[in-house]
């Protein structure tokens, strides 16, 4: 994609595979009815708008999507990513050719529920913690080929990322628990295989365990699937060694209460694997 | 993808180039933690586990996952796709090198959630128009990247597939009726341009449009935003002339009621774009 | 390919794929030849040239080929898409640097040749059909890698396409009937087995089987290779219930005879598999 | 390919990419009809037939087409490359799913006809001029993306190859010498850019050139649209000093006279595009 | 590649693509020479040679390269991967059809050549800080599209990897510092914009910057270009604070000493960029 | 590319692969340092500079990777290709975006550096043979994946190549002797294989072999390994018969004596495989 301005500077190949992969999916060898129905010289203009209350999130990947289809067509975002807008609200304008509006109209649509749906729910469970120093984060739990861009629009929606992949972070989980047989020793692997600039992360259940975790040197500590006062405790025995983050099973109604307790980080799978779509429509204008 | 079951004959570079995408974006350069953590030659044997009850969807997709990763690795399913099962249930278990399931686990694991998620909820709303002589259809409203399969697992939820794309049908949108100026004349170019082996559909949206179809000789008539007492006009009045279908806003408190109003077919974009994921864990057993 | 006008608003990688492979197979790791004697800088025009009769087609084929070739090149066409030319007619023209031209030369003219060669055959077959009202189209017997470029210079040719693949069309044929055992049983499964906007095709070789078929109530009925009388009687007591399609070893010879039986398709695979390529020159005039 | 027999040992992804491209066309997300009437686990065995007498050229291709399809497929070859055969000639049996036969069989016989045709009529052509020390070669006038394809299909014919593409050989032809301004000038910038391992032909329209070509060391030179007595005067006056290769015009009627003259090589641009297809079916037979 | 030891347990299409890429450039359209001369049938052994005392590395890329010449060619490695050998030590062994031996052996051995480079010198300038408890790490001056391999030829040569990227930790070089202003303010940006499983490092090229940096919070600091004597107040003035890393014009001779002046890391761009390729050739030996 | 001014008017398809894949391992998901520092909207300008003596090569390529990145990003070339210059001098100026010139600036850096490397020390090795009537010729002994460029940058160097790989020239190594028995032998099924502009070359180890292969018919002989005294006795005995080429061992010193024997070409591997990677920085200037 040629440096869309959110992602800028980015160079991200792994986006436009998908896109592709998107408009291969939906066109085929054509789209038969536009084909049949609207001549090529046919110019117009279409709206797409919000049906209910959202974050933006998706335009330029929007916007991509018709500059694949036609390069005779102007896609005109009219509000900004990451804007709250109500029902109703016209997200952007494109013009041009109306077979290729009408071509790209499901792709690009079905980018921008998607990924507005994300951001839409993200700045909603952002908004519970407000009030604390707490920094709300997504897991790996994204939908395969879509990391960058499901990332991308937890940012808009005001959380933060956690890593990227499998490569830019050590997290120490419970299977590489079992596999290694303790967490001092799994801590002291991390340390001496991976380079001076990545920190390690283990994952605890117990208070027991995020004691060997701090006895072995880890700088982050994930808390999993502990309760509220368990957590709170976890904060007192760490004193700064550690960054702590909850993780498991965290609801809107949770998120404030475990806010409360002191952690650092809050980790949110639910962001990405289970953000409702938003409803946007597009309409041919004139 | 080398013809894995329930795809079976079909040739789907399509799917190959998704989970490609998939191991890339979440491999990059290689597991640092794991890489630091177990050796290679470590064997063991882990069980992917269903969290709750759900539709099994995506094994083979799965499998598809570990073998690239490894070819020394064995995936054997535990139950058949389509199966329904409860919480607890082993759904698959893999055996071999231990880095190599840890490497791919979230990438398997995303995949299952997401699919078995969209059978579980298709088997669902499937279940409320089972004593109606109706058939529900999905739509186009799917992941980007992922149509054929999301229209698999839509199928394992007992529920049929609409078209693939904009290439294996045609489906007259309001959009279209907007740039062509009237249905008589959207249908007429429709019939004309497109080989026989291809029916044509129009979107209607009222009872007057209907019947302006109905004498253009559209073949499936889409009732777009119906209410159910228009929908069981619109049946009397078709009377077998055409293919009806109903669709908008579908939810699963009103399919029934549709059901009953003898529509032959109830498109629902929920299918896809809102099912929830289902809840999927992987664990090393020895 | 950024939409040229003949095909727009398509999407085609396919088409792209087909241009770059023949790029790298003809170019290597470059054209020896005029590295060796163009200095880069030097600036020419050249004009492709009709040397026979013939049905243009592929002009936005070959400007892309030469837009590959360099960015400095200007291709302006000089007759339309599908216009029929007498021997010597400028075809188009090529400005710019000279090296960049006879490097594109060869790709360029292939495609020219095979591409204006299939519309110039499909004119001259459809014209001895022109008095009847039938419909000439094409079959799945295409160059393997140029379906979409083919059928497109059917098209302007002055036939009309067939089905473009496997998945817009239900065709069940012979080798599917013994398969499956009855043209009754192959018809139920299709029917229930495919969407809403497909039409079933059969193909049957006798009258006994047309009953057979229409029985069960397939919708489009290829008569392969039934005599003329057949053909007429096929007609006649087919009486409107499905639509008739004759195939089977046309020749230019037959073809008149065929349309005079009443049938309102005829399929002929020589449209695209023997097709006699054209003479076609491309000379620098300065 | 992993290494078909006749391409051994020769890496060609470029005939995997002809081959991916040409069942993505036909197979887009599927071939319905086969998958809505053949169960998966349905066998049988198939028998591909010569229609007419043929030299078997492809069966490699056929047998990776089929391969693709599904690895359950067994495809045994029943008569070699370049062999002879009359019609009704088993050339090749496939046994497996069925569904998976039946999907693959119109590619796999795309290529096959289109080969076999290309080797039955270079065999035509080779036997025209079997009593002279002339040997017949073929041009670059080859279907884009099929080069590797087509010449391997000539020499099964019995023909010769010339250069592959632009990079394997210096050919200077009539537009480079436009370019340029003369023979000897161009011949002396070819010597003198391209490496040691290469050898420089130049194409003349007249004695007079061929003196001039002569004069400028070219090694070997094309007689472009000579008579035969022009040829044989050329080959008189050369006296051995170049190679001198025949070309343009070549009809079946002139071989012979054209090899008659002298000349080392002809070239026949008609051996890749004007070779017509030869019929070829597939049968389910058990 | 599918799991080469070395590589296990990593997915690395990037190292597949780099080979295709290379044997693409050397293959084209085929091996002529080869062709020619050896019949497909023949079989024989090579023996790989080293002709200089070496590490080795680079053997299962080598065996990957023979694999995909050909399926029936057997490789058999005679070292393990870092083993450092005398000249005239056998290092691989390969079986099969002599022409796919030849056909591949310059492929091979380029890769070989070169990795085991590295991996030689990277011997050599562990050796020499090996009484120091330094870390010997590379740079990102790598060759491109080799990074994945040439770090891992490093490790085999005995020092450690630094980033793989520039995804994988925050590395504030001196242009950032210019266009931030401040060495306080960029550490600060960087510390929130990135996630919690990144460090954040600094190249500072004074005292008075590493106190800056150390003040700002730089978790680990790369000390670019200073004398010895400042690299031991460096660290002396750290006091443990932070991660010291020497970096800029590092020469075998130097090591030694700066090792000595007690800094954790020493990269050296070199052990990549500059390291002489090693003899190493392959016999046909029957 | 598009056509940089250095390769025009060669279409390379391979040299954007390794771009492509070079950025693509820098960059991975995205640069973390410059996203966290540097805002989008920020512009400046970089000098790239000469640290040292060198002749440039591969301008066009950074001007390619800095575009890939941004196309807001101008790249102005402050040197020819090929230019000698001294250390301190601007090779090349960008301007624009500094996020996308920083995390542009080490893929760009490293392909500068290596391919001035190769272009500085073939110029060197060129100036040692100046005065005698040789010309100097790389190998195949280049870096995977670099074929093209590091081959255009030993044409800036001002030595000429040898073939660009198996394809383009035959050559009968030693290897080919082992197996095929007899020069005699291999020129003849040499001659006989492969078309008519291709010569054929063998390498001989000794007079006998000369002997041999003149008699055999080689065109070009490659002398392997001979003392300066057997090259001279072979230039002698020859008598222009054949073009002789004196190849292995081939170092600085000895360059001049073997040039004097009268060989017409010196290969040397160490052109692309050993030649020293220059140092080049960039710089923000504003």
């Amino acid at each position: 994609m040629p440096a869309p301005d959110p992602f800028f500077p980015r160079f991200a190949p792994q986006v436009e595979r998908l896109i592709d992969l998107a408009l291969e999916e939906d066109l085929g060898p054509g789209d038969v009815t536009t084909q049949a129905l609207i001549p090529p010289e046919q110019e117009g203009m279409a709206q797409i708008r919000a049906k209910q209350s959202l974050v933006a999130a998706g335009l330029p990947v929007a916007a991509r999507v018709f500059e694949k289809l036609s390069p005779a067509l102007t896609f005109l975002p009219r509000v900004a990513e990451g804007e709250e807008v109500g029902p109703g609200t016209v997200l952007a304008e494109v013009a041009g050719p109306v077979a290729a509006i009408l071509t790209a109209e499901r792709t690009a649509l079905n980018f921008l529920m998607r990924l507005s749906g994300i951001a839409t729910f993200t700045r909603r469970m952002a908004a519970l913690v407000r009030d604390f120093p707490v920094i709300l984060v997504d897991t790996r739990k994204t939908t395969p080929g879509w990391r960058l861009l499901e990332k991308y629009a937890v940012r808009l929606g005001g959380a933060a990322n956690h890593r990227f992949g499998l490569y830019d972070g050590v997290l120490i989980k419970n299977n590489h628990l079992t596999a290694v047989g303790s967490i001092t020793e799994a801590v002291r692997r991390a340390r001496e295989g991976v380079h001076q600039l990545l920190r390690v992360e283990v994952e605890v259940g117990s208070l027991g365990e995020l004691e060997e975790a701090l006895a072995a040197g880890a700088e982050v500590i994930m808390l999993d699937n502990l309760k509220e006062a368990d957590l709170a405790e976890a904060v007192r025995r760490t004193a700064g060694r550690a960054v702590l983050e909850a993780s498991g099973g965290m609801t809107p109604e949770r998120l404030a209460r475990v806010a409360a307790t002191g952690v650092q980080f809050i980790s949110m799978g639910a962001l990405t694997h289970s953000a409702p779509a938003v409803d946007i429509h597009l309409r041919l204008v004139g």
